[in-house]
């Protein structure tokens, strides 16, 4: 069984009739979607250590996509934050991964968000919406590369629970902050 | 506002940036499941009650069925313990309060269920399945008269949420065992 | 893509630039429920069939239960028609096959419900809710053996959609009608 | 009833009984998505006309708010186009009025997008994920002022029916489109 599972308790009644319930849960947790943050921030350091190091740093990044997100599944809304004109949304994997490794004839402007040095990320949701086996998120992700300048970025991410119990991407708007 | 909310937590981050994150569920919990049919069994007493002492018991159970079934919304899929033939199924609030309390002219052949005499009820769920704003649930209620006898159903229930957070039947089914 | 996908429209717009548009949706339609519902009925007409050919009925069944029920994800709320005491809900795979086909220890009283020489099935809903990735039924299941002899049942089925698309039972209750 | 009610269609079956089945659905429909964004783009365009006609055009903003958002229900995830710092994101109403027309004490930096001149608004999402009484969409919304100046935003919107069938924002992402 892999949903939630909250065991088999034993009821003892007045009636002195005992028998077991089950309780599954098809809703998403605030934990799972914690969770699913925070791998997002690490992948894009391990995507970046990976590049550093001279490993397959493209492989990391496509598994990691096909973990994260819901692109095996179907369609993926996503506007990153560096991306412009007619190439601004990526609804497929392809331009996901484009997006965060560069290296594609298609998406020729693009340099590879992920491996820009980033040594440390994390997540600062500032709403969570939990709604059965989704979920929404709104805050700020901040970035650190190796010199310690931080980049902040205005992000929402949309969750859909898999059959597996994963929590996947199925919409990601990232923003630079308004400059006035 | 009128949904759980799990209140403003005050985060310190090793930023040294605190923020307040808020998370809001829409799904259904266990304890509203119960609640509901502990709810549902001391609605079918109170209606008894009502009438044993002379009350109103067709304002009661009237106000009762407004309360726990979502007919004010739409449709109910409701298949009572004791109905046959083509009045089986009791999709509308008369129907249903036919059911309970009978002296409808278009359900002649309904006596009551609800003044049966019954002076404690309780429910045992087998399962329960948690589902974002709805909820499912199957197995026993058992039923005691005056003279302590009890009758016990097969109840399956299917619930959802309104925009209050109440917990409404949206569907019930009832019968009695199998008897070979 | 295994989700239904509505496709790619060209939208022409008054601004002179066109895009494609996709749409996804992750809902239950009709369609499926009364697609399912005929194929549990098919299911049922082929387990007898299977029996009396002399084929490996009960990997039949196996098969059916595999694809039509949401077991292999996990609970499944069961109460079938003829069951009864503590053996009443048949919560897990195992419950399902002995009440459709028999044969099993645990389950010594099971005859096999699908083995009664069903040569035709019929359901006949009188209400759906379809609420997302779930949907619910309610209403009247007709069987008819070799001497047309016919069978009806209170049937009560609710379903819940995988990640490939199938509708799959995840509560199931069946009942004689009522006699008074 | 306020929900989706396919209406009664009285079935002619083979066994010669004819019987109402209904249909009623929660789920959001495309159509609704795409008349919400309409009226988001009216309601742009109807603040800042109430206010060039000397109207009561704070009146009509929240107005268009408690008819277009959720606040009234709950928390909504909205980061507006052009808010900076720790008045970027506006979970309640106060914050959403503030940001459409301007005149708080406490967000002293708003001027009002909605009073910015805008006599045209057509969104274009490039694409929308239906999932019960949810959905979300990813696209443009294009605005033009008087002299026909066109603005364009990168936009998110996250939707929830309530009860009684109107769909409501629970999620807003707007960004400018980056600038390389």
């Amino acid at each position: 069984m892999k949903r939630t599972l909250y065991g088999f308790a034993m009821v003892a009644l007045f009636s002195c009739v005992s028998f077991a319930q089950t309780v599954t849960s098809y809703n998403v947790t605030e934990k799972k979607v914690i969770d699913a943050q925070k791998a997002w921030c690490n992948a894009l350091v391990q995507i970046n250590e990976a590049k550093e190091k001279g490993g397959d740093y493209k492989k990391v990044a496509s598994e990691i996509i096909d973990a994260a997100y819901y692109y095996q599944h179907g369609v993926v809304l996503f506007k990153p934050t560096l991306t412009t004109g007619d190439q601004t949304f990526r609804m497929d994997k392809e331009g996901a991964l484009a997006y965060f490794v560069g290296g594609s004839e298609k998406y020729a402007g693009d340099k590879g968000f992920a491996l820009k040095g980033w040594k440390r990320c994390e997540s600062k949701p500032r709403g969570i919406i939990l709604d059965g086996d989704t979920a929404l998120s709104m805050g700020n992700v901040h970035m650190w590369d190796a010199t310690g300048k931080e980049t902040v970025v205005d992000k929402t991410w949309g969750y859909k629970l898999d059959d597996t119990g994963n929590l996947r991407i199925v919409l990601h708007h990232s923003s630079l902050p308004y400059k006035p």
